[in-house]
This record gives structure tokens, C-alpha cells and sequence, in this order.
């Protein structure tokens, strides 16, 4: 028989080779280079039986542990440093701009839209902070209408909707829309570090790697404005202990933010930072 | 800051380098390898965010569908020839012996034990064969004692296990030990090609890929003997009409049995194969 079964050495050619000629060709590529790349990783380390057997158990129950308020595989991909990864390669941005990190889980449409210099901390804990700065072209000048959507934990290391029966609604989140002067600011709270879920088999991974699963503290920021990119981000506390090892991996340098303390003051610390749009290509 | 954040060039050695120094050798190489697998695959195609949102929640789905009954993650890994792989890559032998090819998830401890030429099929239906031949060492000497335990679907493609109420129990399945001779026989039905579990993700995936997902008509035999490693294999049917496509990539040219028509006699048809065992090391 002339046909290539299948063999160790011949095993991605047979495979790929498996796939019809008028298939979506993108999917064609992609499952090409999976393909490929699974196989190789097999092929490299000799993957034995009862390694395979635990990775198909470890993905069961990443899938079954999931719910419409857990996403473990996505937990997955962060802690692998897949979901930076695949927000660098789809957000490569010129010298100059502010620099995407992850989106993470928390963000919630519909946030109140307030006046500039609001205050967005409604439980009275943590320490608080005025954040400002403006949101700027490339070119240094500042974007009216830019819409800015902020969220972070509160001084417990939870966000509002990890705590629906404790935190009031949208607290340590709002939305700010730009002015012609591009400037934003209002009042959150220093933000904390906290752990990602660790009661599952990410967490199980994370500690067999000897990783722990905390966050470094951050303000989350998504900013729109019509003709640029959309620009998702934080802003890092930079003397957090885990700041070095996030353990989703979105620090980066460009995002450590200032953070300095006032005397007296409406808010106890303050952290200036302007954002960078690129425009639409 | 000096520490190396995460960029999309360095990601590879952000995330292996996070690994702490003292966990198990083993798992920091295979976690190793797969992390740069995983983001080399991610960068050769420029994953884009919808494709990976499509990804999680093709895992997750993946996942969710697993029950005791039915193992999607297996399934998926048997249809991108990764199982065969695993398998393959675990059961190099010598020139001669009989290969290996991918167990399946119909196999069940505890079928009877059978006298040489016993009927295993109980249902009446489809065509009867007579399977025979002789369990080998690598030199030609027969192997007493060998235990060959068989199972294969019936004529509608069903393993008795997927058809508790209708099927009787252990139809086409038994355990035979070979005497010093080495001999086997017994009388199964020539099987029949079926479709792997088609109506989760694994099989819209196939669908999506321009295959089909049938295996062609096969035996199982599992043979074990004091002191050779154990083999897991089929014979498959040559003229099946999947022999070159089978979804789970199984076939091995050396695995194609002779299936011969016979006039009359106490089967329809006999199929003779012997199988060759390697001593452990």
C-alpha cells in the first residue's frame, strides 16, 4: 500500500495532510502550525503515557471547573503568558505609545460616566488617590472625547463583583470623557495586590512551579477615542512586592506609574500618568 | 527597573524563567518545552484575539461535554493524531515486532476467559470470521502463556458497552492464553468501520477541517506475556473505505490483515495474523 500512514517520524505531514483543499484557508494555517508545534513538543521531551494521561485529566477539569463566573482556561492562558503574548502580537504599537496590557476578567460594561475629579471609591476603605493625567496623540497633543474607562480592587484585593453582597455597585469604577484639554482625573484608591483564583488546577500548576498567584497592584484603564486604537492598560504600583512577578504577566516597565504621597489634600497619594493613543491606520 | 518584563520577543524566557529552582526536574523540562511550542506557534501565525477567544471557548466547551461515558480531551487528542504520537513515541521496537497502535476507549477488564476457537460474537449478526495465528518471540519461537484479550464492534458499529440494553454482555470480547505452541483462535464477526463520538466540538472540528470522522473496520488485541513488553493493537480490514483515513490516524501498513473468504465451514471469512513481542529490557 503507498499510502503514508501513520509514523513517529511522519506524524505532522500525515496529519496535516489529513485536512481538505477548501477549507477556511486561515484555519487551514492555523491548525497547520498547531500541528506542528504539538507535535514537536511531544517529539521533544519524549512525552510519556502517564504524562499524556495527566494532561487530559488536567484539561478536564480546567474545562469542568469553569462557570459563567469562572473562566479557568482563561486563567490558563494568563499564567502561561499566552494572553500577553497574544495581546502584544495584535497591539504592536510605534515608540512613544502607551503600551497595551491584559484586558483581565473584571471589567463591567455600563459604569456611571461622572464628572471629572470624581470620586469612584464608595466603600471608604484603603488609602485614597487622585489619578491624572491626559490622554495624547503621538504628537503630544490632547484628544477631546476620549472616553475612559477605569476599574480596580478595592483595599480588601476584590472587585465590587467578586463581593456583590458586600461592596456597593460600580465601586472603584467609572467612566471619564475628555475635555479639549485631553485631561482626566478623579479620585480611586491606591490600589492592592491579590491573587488570582489558586483553588483550582491553575492554581495546583502554579504551585507545583513553585509560582505564587498574586497580581502586583494596578488601575485598570480602557481608553477609546474616535480615529485611534483602543488602548487597554494599567498603571502599576512600581514598590508592589510582586511587581517583578505578576503572575499573569502584564507588567511592563512603561506602565510602572508614579505614585507619591500628599500632605493633606483631598486624597492621600497621587499618580500622574498620560496616555499615548496611536490613530486609526 | 533592570528586571526583564514581559515583551512578545523575550516571552518565552519571562515565563520558563519564572519556574522556582527546586521543583520536579521532569515537569520544569516538559513545562519548558510546551511554553516555547505553545507562544513559537502563537508568533508563527499571529494568533489574533478573536481566534483565541474562539480557542477558550473551544476548550472550555471541550471540556464541559466530558462526562464518565464520554472523554472529548482524548477524542480531541485522538483526532490531531496526538494520541498515536504518545504512543508511537512509547513503543519504539525493532524491525519485526508487532507494532503498536492507539488503545481506544472501549476496552473492558474482566471479559471472559475462553477455550481456543470460541465463538465471542453472541448477537448473530454480521459476517463470521476466524481470527488465528501465533504469538512469537522476535526469533520465531512461540511464546507460551501469552494472554491475548480481543474485542471489536459489532455489525452495526456499536461496542457492546455502548449498547447495554441491546447488545448481550461481552459480545465480541474475550481472553485467550496460548499454550506451547503459541497458537490462537477464536470466532469474531469481520468488524465493521463507525464514526467516533461526532456531535461535540471534536466533531465539528473535523467537519470544519474537511474530514470525515469514521475508523475503518478493525480488531482490537491486547497481548500480554511474562517478560515482553506489552503489546495494543488492531488488525484492520484492507478494503475498508477509511483504511487510509482513519480519523484517528491507527492504521499502520504492517497492522492490514489478510481477510479471506471462506466456502463454507464454521465462519464466513478468517483472518490470520500472528503477532511478534519484544522481551523487556
Amino acid at each position: 500500500m503507498e499510502y503514508p500512514f501513520f509514523s513517529e517520524k511522519d506524524s505532522v505531514d500525515v496529519v496535516n495532510g489529513r485536512m481538505a483543499d477548501d477549507i477556511n484557508p486561515r484555519l487551514k494555517e492555523v491548525m497547520t502550525s498547531l500541528i506542528k508545534h504539538l507535535h514537536a513538543f511531544a517529539k521533544d521531551i519524549n512525552l510519556t503515557q502517564a504524562e499524556w494521561e495527566f494532561a487530559i485529566d488536567f484539561l478536564t477539569r480546567t474545562g469542568q471547573i469553569c462557570t459563567k463566573e469562572r473562566q479557568e482556561f482563561i486563567l490558563l492562558s494568563d499564567a502561561l503568558g499566552f494572553s500577553m503574548l497574544v495581546d502584544a502580537i495584535n497591539n504592536r504599537r510605534p515608540e512613544g505609545a502607551t503600551e497595551n496590557t491584559v484586558f483581565g476578567p473584571f471589567h463591567v460594561e455600563g459604569a456611571p460616566e461622572l464628572p471629572m475629579g470624581s470620586k469612584i471609591t464608595l466603600d471608604g476603605k484603603g488609602d485614597t488617590c487622585l489619578f491624572e493625567g491626559r490622554v495624547l496623540d503621538l504628537e503630544g497633543n490632547p484628544i477631546a472625547g476620549a472616553r475612559i474607562d477605569v476599574w480596580s480592587d478595592n483595599s480588601d484585593g476584590y472587585y465590587d463583583v467578586q463581593q456583590p453582597d458586600i461592596q456597593p455597585k460600580w465601586n472603584n469604577r467609572g467612566v471619564f470623557v475628555t475635555g479639549d484639554d485631553g485631561r482626566y482625573s478623579f479620585i480611586g484608591i491606591k490600589p492592592v495586590s491579590y491573587p488570582i483564583p489558586d483553588d483550582g488546577p491553575v492554581g495546583q500548576m502554579l504551585a507545583a512551579l513553585g509560582r505564587h498567584p498574586y497580581r502586583p497592584a494596578h488601575m485598570h484603564f480602557m481608553v477609546v477615542a474616535d480615529g485611534y486604537q483602543k488602548l487597554v492598560t494599567h498603571t502599576f504600583v512600581g514598590e508592589d512586592k510582586y511587581i517583578t512577578s505578576d503572575a499573569v504577566f502584564g507588567v511592563k516597565h512603561s506602565l510602572v506609574a508614579p505614585f507619591e504621597k500628599l500632605d493633606g489634600g483631598e486624597a492621600q497619594w497621587r499618580s500622574e500618568y498620560d496616555f499615548v493613543l496611536v490613530k486609526n491606520k
